[in-house]
Formats: structure tokens, C-alpha cells, sequence
């Protein structure tokens, strides 16, 4: 498995979601409520309720933000106590939807996250995803500091946020050269960066056919039973 | 717990489904992709597909078998074998993606509603839901009568099709009379009819706040985990 998987390149990445959506038949609401779901699981398998209750959820301005959304709406029902900082709002419906059903169920949001860093049992990192492009603005520029120095497990949507997506972390100096999450969630398929990311890897996304995923090249493991994500095996054969 | 749950009746169904997509901020994509996954998930406990493996899906024209179109690509993605049943099909674009999504998936349809039920290992109906108002129409009126007179294992989205949802099942000789599935998913939260059921029981449509249960007047057990669904007790105590 480990020698034939093969990565999704943003450009790729941005096509197979664009294909989903229009002859695939997916709305962006199925897809990111799929996601979403994929990312609260994995946080569930590896950092349970039970001794990490609390969960920072780091929204950033696009999709990734959204699947942050759609995770923290799951893990309240998970029973952790999620608290969501969520600084650049885009004006759209889904979005909008999104924070409305967070704040239904009483979801608290944050504009302190010095302090809310400081007394999470753990954070979900769903600022940026495979369309990111540097230069990173603020806040996300403090945010991602913040995420280098922090000792709590961390999380990750798609890609760690800061980390180009087809050749991986910073430079050493750069922005973020220092931020490694202990679990990543790759969704769909697993990008370029992730082949420099030894942690725990799961794949989350269900709902691609084998055909798709030959079609688009890359290889799909077998999920166990109904969960909604799969454990990848550390891949040292790339590098 | 089996003391004190309470049912929700049609017209209150009806008027939380409106207010979840009202003030709640959920589009009818989102909670039909739970609902589904909540049904696949309920198929899988009870007949797991290594003893099941082909289960055909029985769509009615309306909601619920929106969800039982949802939940047959999620048992496709579980290791099934789905066919479905899908004779009557609004011209909505919700319903037609979703019937894109199956088709992109390998899903088969088939129109021989006879010979499927004599070939299917199992059977999901999601003919009709809380909305179902009396009479049945053809080709639903074949399609009961063979629900009465198959031995297969059958799972009932939501309610068993021809019950009344407020008042049960048929009456003795009224079509439908003989229709009992082994399983029943209540969405949300079970309906009257359910109280006359006395097979395995399970509710899904994990997306419900305490407060809005508590609103509706209905109690919401605690779901296990990451599970969509949580099997109910049977209660005895109502009748």
C-alpha cells in the first residue's frame, strides 16, 4: 500500500472537487458536511472526550474553515465542550448556516486566542486547506505562532495550515517552520505535504468511488465498517 | 427513559423539520445526508453485509426516500450490494443528484420490484414518512402487498410504510395490516406509530440540541460514541 500510494496536487485537488460538484452531483453542503464529520471522528479516535474535553476550533476564511465548522457542530454532540475562533467571515449562505447551527447549540466562539490556546485540552486546526497561498495575512499570522510554541495536541484539516501544499512545511525560519500536528486528516486524498508528516494520518472523505479515485490516480484503502475515516500507514518510502 | 419518551406526532414532525431549516440554519442537503447516513448505519448493525450483503432500497416520491437514496450510497461505500427501487421521481435538483451520485457509484435500479424482493438478501423501506397520507397509490399498492408477504429482513425508515403515523398500523383486512419490519429508524425522534413496534429500534439524525428536544417535548438519549443511531429500548409502557 505504502509504495503505490500516490498524492493529490492542489491543482488535482481543486479539479476532483470541482468534478464532484458538478457532474459527480454533490453540493458543497454534502461534501463539507462529510468532511466535516471524517474530522470529528478522527479527533474522537485520537484524543477522546474523556480526557480531552475542551477543543479549540481554528476557522479560517474558506472551505477548510468550513469543514472546521461542520467538525465542531459533530463534536458537541461527541460530548466535547468546543469553543470556535473564527476571525474572517465570508458573507456566504452556507457559511452563515453554519455558524447559525453552532450557536443553536449553544457552540461558544472566541476573538482571544492567546487565551483560549492557552486553556484548550486540545485544537483543531482548520485555517487553511489545499488552496492556500503565502503569503499568510493576519490574524493568521499570530495564529500560526501561536501553533508553533503551543504543547497541545494539535489536529489538522487537509493540510497543517501554513505548510505548502505540494512541497510541505516552511523553510526553517519562515512562518510556520516549526508547526508539526500530531494528527492529519486528509480529505479525499492525501496531498504532497502529507508525505513529510510522520504523525498520525488518517484519511477521511467517504465518498469516492474506486473509479474515481483510478481515474484521478491515486489508490483508496478500505475503511473499517461505518466509520467515516481510515488510518494511513506512516509512508517513508517517498522521501 | 422508556417512561417518560414522548412521541412526535406528524404535524409536530412536519414544523421542527420547517424550524431546523428556518432558525436552524440547516439546508435540507445536511439533513438528509444524517438521516441517510443514520439509516446505512442502522442496516449495518442489524445485518452487516458479510450475512447480507444485497439489499434492495425501496425509494418513495418525498423525503423519505430522499433518505433511503442517501443511505444506499453510504451502504454501497459499506461493502453492500444496493439496488434500488425509485418509481416515482420529483423533478427536484436534490433528488436528481442524488440519483447522479448512485449512478456514479455503480449503483443498479431496477423497475422488476418483484423479482428484486425474491433476489435481495434484505430490504430497506423508505417508502413513506411522517408526511404519508392515505391512499396508497400504485405501484405502492403492489409494493405493500409484497412487503406483507416477504420473509426478508426489512428496515423501515422512519415509520413502516402504510402505518399511519399518528395511529400505527392498518386495521385487520386495510392494506398494510400485515406489514411488520424486523428494524425501524425513527428520524429526529419517534413518531406515535412507533409506540405499536416492537422490533429493534433505533433513532437517528444526530443533529438535535437538548434544547430543541426539550422544546418539541421529546427526550434524546445519549447516542454511543460517533454513532449515528442509538438503539432505544423497547416500551412497553405506552400501550
Amino acid at each position: 500500500m505504502a509504495a503505490s500510494r500516490l498524492y493529490l496536487s492542489a491543482k488535482s485537488a481543486a479539479a476532483l472537487d470541482a468534478e464532484l460538484m458538478s457532474s459527480g452531483g454533490f453540493s458543497l453542503d454534502q461534501l463539507m458536511e462529510l468532511a466535516g464529520l471524517s474530522c470529528a471522528q478522527a479527533v474522537y479516535k485520537s484524543h477522546p472526550p474523556e480526557s480531552k474535553r475542551s477543543v479549540l476550533i481554528i476557522a479560517g476564511p474558506g472551505n477548510n474553515g468550513g469543514d472546521g465548522l461542520v467538525a465542531a457542530r459533530h463534536l458537541k454532540l461527541f460530548g466535547y465542550n468546543p469553543i470556535v475562533y473564527y476571525p474572517k467571515r465570508p458573507n456566504k449562505d452556507l457559511y452563515n448556516r453554519l455558524v447559525t447551527q453552532l450557536s443553536n447549540l449553544k457552540v461558544s466562539f472566541t476573538d482571544d486566542i492567546d487565551m483560549a490556546i492557552t486553556e484548550t485540552d486540545q485544537i483543531l486546526d482548520a485555517a487553511f486547506g489545499f488552496s492556500f497561498q503565502p503569503p499568510i495575512r493576519d490574524p493568521f499570522v499570530h495564529v500560526i505562532g501561536l501553533l508553533e510554541l503551543t504543547k497541545k495536541p494539535v489536529t489538522s484539516v487537509d493540510i497543517p495550515s501554513s505548510w505548502n501544499v505540494d512541497s510541505g512545511p516552511p523553510k526553517t525560519g519562515e512562518l510556520g517552520a516549526g508547526f508539526v500536528p500530531d494528527v492529519l486528516v486528509s480529505l479525499t486524498a492525501p496531498k504532497p505535504a502529507a508525505k513529510f508528516f510522520k504523525g498520525t494520518h488518517f484519511l477521511g472523505g467517504r465518498f469516492v468511488s474506486r473509479e474515481i479515485a483510478e481515474k484521478w490516480g491515486f489508490s483508496l484503502p478500505d475503511y473499517p465498517g461505518v466509520d467515516q475515516v481510515v488510518e494511513l500507514p506512516v509512508d517513508n518510502e517517498k522521501l
